[in-house]
């Protein structure tokens, strides 16, 4: 198959970890050998293993039928691990990495370093790393192809590009097909777990004031056990009721201000409302991320808002779709 | 990687002629060598070749850099051509296919035969063939796996199991994102497009009074050129004006009734409309096939109805995403 065939396999992976890996951006990796595919693999969280090198010790399983004794996740003990495999263990294999392995030493290794020793048959880029201090992994690099899929790969950055520089501000919405988004919860375990993750990452969540009235909701991590996230309630009066759940939960900071200034500190915020937060925050916010329910409903909760998206990635959580897509000024 | 990989890309490429392939049924095909992928195939239309066969002649093309001279969707051709490479020029491949290579003599000759013939290293069948007189391909191949994601292979040919005994009946919906149906032409050209196609090889269109009245369709096939379908309008009076555009289209028959015994015939019935359709017909729909467009929208023209739904598979078109979703009586 092409280069772009092995590449998109890579983004699909990445997806799956899309905003998780904050403040790192999302990457996918693919070994193959002599075109059969060993392993597909996504960074998942910052501090953790990236890409390729999880890639590689799934690759060295798959090759040699043993089982590393450690947790492919620790990025030192699986940099340690493949630097002390025999020269041209890889010597045979392809990589195919979303974005260029890092130059830096930060809180994992180089993976241009590693890539340079563990010298395989082709590396094969979607984009350069943007970032000055991080990128020219690729010049350490021999047989090196960069650039496929490259819109796709910057398309996959772009909340990590956003983030540099100010807030990524993403709006989640739960509906049903066909645009409802009332009556209790909609989606399924898998998308609430998905919520809570994205939330436990979040530097905060950002809600109107009506929710917390009317919902009176709680906005912890429950189904992942995670910390919860801070609060900002947008509100130009503070009313609120503090037997409200969210209120009471532990370890957190509830701020409640009409002022969205703190929007231009790099960071990741996640939007959680209806029609109100969608007009207010219209001008803020970069992407919709929409978990779909597979049922029409007569509910008449529906939210009314002309607004463009462009369809970045949609994936199956458990029965419900999850679509990511970009607010687009066209 | 394990047989459900190249499986999954076999059912994902086959989905992607969903429908278009009637009366007979969807069916995808990868090829591999030695675990690398040479195709991935899936049969397109009625009368052309079987998605093994073109994976194969593929395959063919690929492991000996030569192009083949004739059409490969021409199955007669296309058998003749492989029955005469050397014997043992795919003892290396395996072949993995998500319907049981069919034992049947029809409008193609046998795959199972040729498969027989060509002793491939592996073949790997998702389901045995449903049909009796088209079942027991496999009985006469060797080194055979039957039932990988067979319940995957089943739900995609679910669409051929209904048209065998009465109408299959598919529901066709375009909307935004927020479940606005109304303001024109929602869809990208690609999603028209492949409306066009499905229109082209139903057995009819079954439409509303109300649709007919309003929108002064013409709902025919012109953006793919192909034989506008036979309409049914569901209505129990007939006082449409005659000027009305789809009257006009030639080597067309228009039906006015309000009694829908035929779907008790075996066909592909694709129902366009909206809530009033979808109220009337919520007892014969079998599939929902949702074309969601990339945008939020104030138009206020909704539809309410309870209907829980099942996904089954979601694809891009163009900017659009088409969702395959069962109609669920859970």
């Amino acid at each position: 198959m092409r280069d772009s065939f092995y590449m998109q396999l890579a983004l699909d992976k990445a997806w799956e970890y899309q905003g998780l890996t904050y403040p790192n951006p999302a990457v996918g990796a693919v070994v193959t050998h002599h075109g059969a595919i060993l392993a597909i693999e996504a960074h998942q969280q910052a501090g953790s293993s990236h890409a390729e090198v999880l890639a590689l010790i799934e690759s060295y399983q798959r090759l040699s039928g043993k089982r590393v004794t450690f947790d492919p996740s620790d990025a030192s003990m699986a940099h340690h691990f493949l630097r002390t495999l025999p020269d041209g263990f890889f010597a045979e294999c392809a990589i195919y990495v979303t974005l260029e392995p890092c130059s830096h030493e930060g809180k994992t290794p180089s993976c241009a370093s590693l890539l340079s020793q563990l010298n395989l048959l082709r590396v094969i880029i979607g984009m350069r790393d943007p970032i000055v201090g991080h990128d020219g992994g690729a010049k350490s690099l021999k047989r090196v192809s960069i650039g496929v899929l490259e819109e796709a790969c910057r398309t996959l950055i772009e909340p990590f590009m956003i983030w540099q520089t100010r807030a990524f501000v993403l709006f989640k919405l739960a509906q049903t097909s066909n645009g409802r988004i009332g009556g209790g919860y909609l989606s399924s375990p898998h998308s609430l777990a998905h919520v809570h993750q994205l939330r436990a990452v979040s530097d905060c969540v950002l809600i109107g004031g009506n929710t917390v009235r009317v919902d009176r909701p709680t906005l912890d991590c429950r189904f992942t056990g995670q910390e919860a996230p801070d609060i900002v309630i947008y509100s130009h009066t503070d009313t609120f009721d503090r037997t409200i759940p969210l209120f009471g939960v532990p370890h957190r900071r509830v701020e409640v201000t009409e002022c969205l200034a703190f929007l231009d500190t790099p960071s990741l915020v996640m939007v959680e409302g209806g029609e109100g937060m969608l007009q207010a925050l219209s001008e803020k916010i970069d992407w919709l991320l929409l978990y779909q329910t597979p049922k029409l409903s007569t509910n008449n909760l529906t939210y009314n808002i002309a607004m463009n998206l462009h369809f970045l990635h949609q994936e199956r959580k458990d029965v419900d779709l999850m679509i990511w897509s970009r607010k687009s000024n066209e």
